[in-house]
């Protein structure tokens, strides 16, 4: 069967490409098994893309997903208001609510600054942080971003926008993963480890 | 964001879990980079997945997938009608028209025989070709199931049905891979390649 033999099929294995991670060949299979789902199956998996794109949305304090106005961490009460965790992306924020260490906000910036690709401050969600700063009378901002090239870039340009403000600005500690082994720790991390060292 | 936050991204979540290779992790990630999809791009994949659905069905003859009655193969007058090739999977047929070796027609069992996951000769498309051979006038049939357990099975069960009928049965020959090296080839598809030596 060759790949223009049905539109449909065409169709469905594009879209499926298009999504991360996901080659030609991975896709051929999963639209294939598209094909063998029973159709309520495959409806409801159709319904669940246009359902979450029709509910889904910002949260109009921390741009975080939610299907409110508000998102349930922004409406909570029992949080620290006066401290915000700016992260990249939704799932970070999952990550460190996993952790139990956290109790403030967080603010979701939906990527970082990354000139390569064509990504400048103004393409993610610094804008609303730094208005959100003094609105909300912020004491201190931890920058979650990724230990990346964008993801540095990205905390050094928020902490120089913010720093006027006179807040405290913080950013999470760089240094060996807990479990790993030293001989396997890279040289930026070992020494990002020695120099961050701490009295025991 | 905890998984049980809201129910559409949830669902979304689960339709992309459920496909093959796909973990929870990995769904999760995919769902929210439908999330972040502009809204026409989620609509054609919801709509790609719909009209597969509705528009492709097996063909009335081999059992491939085709969006018309017959698909193209069979419909295809310059192919040889004698010859039978059948096979597991709808992209096995790909693989063997991409040799440009073979010029008959195909059957696609959709699956083999395997006992431990409850398959049996009854659900796969065995009954179909056993019908196809003395209507079609067939004179060879060679199977192309998987060189696997259950491929092996298949292929024995299908000949022994078939056999009755006193026509050719063929089986696609084991060996070592083109391009392989003899240092790396398993016990098993090693003595079939001595087996099956051919003089030069």
């Amino acid at each position: 069967m060759s790949k223009n033999d049905f539109l449909a099929l065409t169709q469905l294995e594009d879209s499926f490409a298009s999504l991360p991670g996901i080659g030609r060949k991975s896709a051929g299979r999963l639209a294939y098994h598209v094909l063998k789902m029973p159709d309520e199956k495959a409806e409801l998996f159709a319904k669940a893309i246009l359902e979450a794109k029709k509910n889904i949305h910002y949260c109009e304090k921390c741009c975080n997903f939610t299907d409110k106005k508000i998102c349930n961490i922004c409406e909570d009460k029992m949080r620290d208001v006066s401290t915000v965790c700016v992260v990249e992306d939704p799932r970070d924020v999952g990550a460190i609510e996993r952790t139990g260490e956290y109790s403030g906000k967080y603010h979701v910036l939906h990527g970082s600054i990354s000139p390569l690709n064509g990504v400048g401050p103004d393409d993610i969600h610094i804008k609303e942080l730094v208005t959100r700063v003094p609105k909300e009378n912020i004491k201190e901002v931890i920058i979650a971003t990724n230990p990346t090239v964008e993801g540095e870039a990205t905390a050094m340009y928020i902490s120089k926008l913010l720093k006027p403000l006179g807040i405290k600005i913080t950013r999470l500690a760089y240094g060996i993963p807990v479990g790993a082994s030293l001989e396997y720790a890279d040289e930026v991390t070992l020494s990002r480890a020695i120099q961050g060292r701490s009295e025991i």
